[in-house]
């Protein structure tokens, strides 16, 4: 297979001119690229688009090329590793990015990302431009990226300014705002992503993608191609539809079977169900011939015009949710017949509905699979297997699946690549053990939540009780639909606190969402743990005030005086982890370290090395505002390693990095932590 | 006349394209041109040039336009003013620009001032771009135009990047590097500046042009028509050749007829004279003939190369100044014999040489007039007179020609305008009334020495001084040859203390440097009262550090923060200079203020309209740490103006400006001044 990457080098060259006013981020810039290039204020640096990708192509990517590799395959697949069934992700790091807005930039400097700018170049994000990514990715000790929704989404009912990239709305055609504007039409977005794979493949970084088989666009390809694939109303009553009220349960309940029961006896509830229609093909198929229009779009709009049906809205499957209904997004029919524990209940003539139990499959199935629809949905991770080579995938909602479907999924993409790993969507922590059953190899957990929380002990409870999950965790400070790890109290500084220590948590996969390695503050979603005031995380200034990532155009702010401070002090901790690696993931070799004094902000990990004799000491002083003087007990720890008169190379890993040796020659050790300070130490 | 300012704006309007990355400074933008622009940081702003130069044109300088006047000729002319022998500067407050430097911007946030930027534009100034000062002008109350030289200079022996303006190589072309790159070939460099007086004549703004007919460029268009008309070296002399040392004498020693008898009798005098040799024209008039080149400078150099011979570099009329030859300019052989006075001193043959009393043509003429030269520089301002319509001119070294050449000079030019003015490059105080005898309108005076000097007791000096003065001042704080006052002792305090005061000292006119209203810190030049030190003025990481805007490419700091401070500060000063500017400017008008404790830095001064019974009081502190509570002696003033129950409207020029009504019944009124604060009080 010819590779993309040569062939974007080459178009490039091509196509390159002298005079474009194109600025990036300091951060994404490395000296060797050998170009020319001047620094501007604000962290920005003034390049050529040309010779920089280019540059970084040819003088930073290629060199790492090793001759025989096939990039365009999984580097399972491309290095014919022995197969671990997508194990690999437990030793991995993690980086969570949209495309659209990690690789964004304002690159002419007019205050405004612009689709066209004044050299005609679109600023939003790119495959292209994730290239530039790649340095800054390294520097993280990144191995495995993690790319929110890239395929094709609809702008019918969108969010914000450019919509949201959950609304898919084909599965196989990537989002044409992921072409870049540099290459002109010399090359497809298919190529661009290839060229991208191939390149982050060569430096050793595997690609893992989102997968969203319980949702879909209402402006889908597949609502054409398969009316009966999804749940119908009348257009004029959209105003009327929304999850039925149940006054008789709480908020937020849970579909459970007795809830169930009330849900139906609800009369709201038959007025809702009253609402749905049967599809429009079904409903006269002669009338369907005649559909037409230029796109999607028009299409789903002579439908709308000619039937007067739309496509209904999804929406949460917890009971009394207070959230709207997911305006841009259905639900895909994956049985054809009714629940069939809860089918008793409705005593009505009816047309196909979504409710609280149709939603979630998982529990409620029916008797008739929808399987031409499976059949699709586990085509979808083989289809980028095989195209773009992808290593592994998140699956949205996939709780939400029948497990059948789910097990189809997950074995389809195993039966191409063994070693195609795949992370839960699941953040109850409680519900390890399904997960792991499911062949997923690590789940999302709650991290988020919980290590933000010291003063209320989530911090240290969640660090102590990692090691007993029944697969790895992501250690993740904030996602892509939470409130930002630097906007809560603590700010910048507990950030670098706890990403730090999150490269350390025992059986926890470092995970890094985009942004947060420079303190960007403004989240991409206010889906999970977040609230109206994370709006004002900017100035009311900033031009990306009250912006969302995930539905408008955004830019993260490298102009951050700190912008370089989270990784400048990884570099040593990486280090660290690296030379541990094999110790700090098997959960074998993990101690919980015990102080004189315990406290909730207080912690200590160690893990044992004893046929080296060797151990590594993680301590960590959650405390914002003061420092700690406390007794570690080593006494579990001097059983198993007779080497502590040797305590040496202590790392302080937040404000200094400076390696000293430490004299103590007693049983136990004495430390002092200032505020919000990780130590590092090894024996 | 067809107007060149509508050629203008109809020549941007044809070659308007979209999408231009151009950044001006905030302070050169006005709200009311009504264009798109984008408020950058570090008080930039962008805008498409086109828009801006024509909105600028159409919206915000021709709706000033009168109808029937001309406006290319004088304003004095257009408005068939009384004559009044250029006295009206006497009312003026005058803005001294260098073209090149003043209207320059790096447009395209390069980082660097680009002849060919990253959209192929020109960034150093030009007239086009000095339209972009004419709002920022007016807020400053400047009605004067003061232009350092704006025709071709040479680059042979250039000094810095660009190469000195005062190295003049023709005296009627406009030099190309002012021509404006966004209107391409569609107009000349003279149509352009044409367009730029119609501009300030219509927002009533004179136009004065510095002329140099003393010296002239090595790389002269003159050398070529007349070799006869300069003083002439074998070139490879040119290292030995230095104004020789005359050890009998002190440093900076004046050529008075008793020390030149001195110079004469040293021996390293005779062999400088030797140096010097017969024109190469009378030298071998066939090999003169054959002399070629496509410019100036090859010509020069075939000159050099067939008769090794070169025009000799000029120097400073001070016996033992330690500065080197001036190795860019020569000085113009005035006469064409040796000086009167000193000619038997020399005994042996020689050709025609630079010496002090050669150079000071004032003094030491001699018999016979170089009178083809000295009608063509009695001719170079009724040239710019005529064709660009110009309203004054300063003299650069006029002391140092022929009474009678300045006498002609001054007369030519009053023939066509008879109310041209004249400014005297005169520092010497002592000269006042030789210069006026010289029909000049104003001298430079030592403003920029003494002001700055406050503990000294300069400051107060200059100030109780000048209305005996026998003509006007200028209240100048820097030029463009000295330090910047925002670089002394004091810094932007003491520049905004200053500046405003400079509008109420009576007998000057005030004088604002270009940079200076924006506490500029790099000096233009170390000719004057600077030195090595003042090249420290900028951060080691400015690009403009160590850089003179008189021979480099430079641009002013318009992102120092307080860029708009002096402006905003003289906003109400400037109201009540407008409303006294008949008294203010009437020398009978001014009577001193006298305090119960003098000190040196403390000043006042009054201006009285007995008539009216009213009378304005300017009280300076200058003390940079210190308030002051003083008591004014209002004895004589309280005889002249019987009101002071009404004393009121104080304005504070300094830091805040509030009108405070001063409730005062006493006799002497006792006041309190913050540190540098000027009060403004109107009786």
């Amino acid at each position: 297979m010819k590779s993309k990457l040569s062939k974007l080098s080459k178009t490039l060259k091509n196509l390159k001119h002298n005079s474009i006013n194109y600025a990036i981020p300091d951060l994404w810039f490395i000296e060797d690229l050998n170009i020319k290039h001047t620094k501007l204020k604000n962290h920005e640096i003034l390049v050529n688009p040309y010779d920089y990708y280019i540059s970084l192509i040819d003088n930073y990517i290629l060199p790492n090329k090793k001759d025989d590799i096939d990039y365009s395959k999984s580097i399972s697949l491309a290095y014919k590793e022995r197969c671990d069934n997508g194990e690999w992700i437990k030793k991995s790091i993690i980086y969570s990015s949209h495309v659209r807005t990690s690789a964004s930039y304002d690159n002419d400097r007019s205050m405004s990302l612009d689709i066209s700018n004044l050299d005609d170049l679109c600023e939003t994000g790119s495959f292209v431009k994730m290239l530039s990514l790649l340095p800054l990715l390294k520097k993280l000790g990144v191995n495995a990226l993690y790319l929110l929704p890239i395929s094709m989404y609809s702008k019918i009912n969108k969010k914000g300014e450019l919509g949201s990239p959950y609304s898919v709305s084909s599965f196989t055609k990537l989002d044409p705002s992921l072409k870049d504007s540099l290459t002109k039409k010399r090359m497809t977005v298919d190529e661009e992503f290839m060229a991208f794979i191939e390149a982050c493949h060569i430096m050793g970084i595997r690609v893992l993608i989102d997968i969203i088989p319980r949702t879909n666009s209402i402006g889908s390809e597949l609502i054409l191609s398969h009316p009966e694939w999804f749940y119908w109303i009348k257009t004029k009553n959209k105003d009327k539809y929304r999850p039925p009220k149940i006054e008789k349960l709480g908020e937020l309940s849970y579909p459970t079977l007795e809830n169930m029961k009330i849900v139906y006896e609800t009369k709201e509830v038959i007025d809702f169900i009253k609402l749905f229609e049967m599809n429009p093909k079904e409903k006269d198929e002669e009338l369907w011939k005649t559909i037409s229009g230029n796109t999607i779009d028009e299409k789903i709009e002579d439908i709308n015009k000619k039937f007067g049906l739309s496509v209904a809205p999804a929406f949460s499957d917890c009971i009394n949710d207070p959230q709207d209904p997911w305006s841009d997004v259905t639900f895909f029919r994956l049985y054809l017949d009714d629940p069939k524990e809860t089918r008793s209940f409705l005593k009505i003539k009816h047309n196909p509905y979504i409710l609280f139990d149709s939603i979630k499959t998982n529990i409620y199935s029916g008797d008739v699979k929808n399987q031409e629809l499976w059949d699709l949905l586990s085509s979808i991770i083989p289809y980028y297997q095989k195209r773009f080579g992808i290593d592994g995938a998140r699956i949205d909602m996939g709780h939400a699946l029948p497990k059948e479907l789910l097990k189809d999924i997950i074995t389809k993409a195993r039966k191409i690549d063994k070693s195609f790993t795949f992370i839960a969507e699941e953040m109850n922590m409680g519900n390890d053990k399904d997960v792991k059953k499911a062949m997923y190899n690590a789940m999302i957990g709650n991290g988020f939540y919980t290590l933000p929380r010291i003063k209320e002990g989530e911090f240290k409870r969640f660090i102590l009780n990692s090691n007993s999950v029944a697969l790895p965790l992501l250690s993740c400070l904030e996602t892509h639909d939470t409130r930002r790890v630097a906007f809560r109290e603590g700010g910048e500084k507990l950030s670098l606190f706890l990403t730090i220590l999150s490269y350390f948590i025992p059986n926890t996969i470092p995970f890094i969402n985009s942004g947060q390695e420079i303190y960007e503050k403004e989240p991409m979603n206010l889906g999970v743990d977040a609230n109206l005031s994370d709006l004002e995380a900017l100035p009311k200034d900033d031009i990306f005030y009250h912006k969302l990532a995930l539905f408008d155009k955004y830019q993260f702010h490298y102009d951050n005086p700190k912008s370089h401070e989270i990784i400048d002090h990884l570099k040593d901790p990486l280090k660290v982890r690296e030379k541990w690696l094999n110790i700090i993931t098997d959960p074998k070799s993990y101690l919980r370290l015990r102080f004189e004094d315990e406290k909730d902000n207080l912690v200590g990990i160690s893990y044992l090395n004893p046929k080296k004799n060797r151990a590594l000491l993680i301590i960590a002083n959650g405390d914002y505002n003061n420092k700690i003087k406390t007794k570690i007990l080593l006494g579990e720890l001097r059983e198993k390693i007779n080497n502590y008169n040797n305590i040496g190379n202590i790392r302080y890993a937040t404000y200094e990095l400076p390696r000293i040796h430490y004299d103590f020659k007693d049983s136990n050790m004495i430390l002092e932590l200032k505020p919000l300070e990780v130590k590092i130490i090894e024996i």
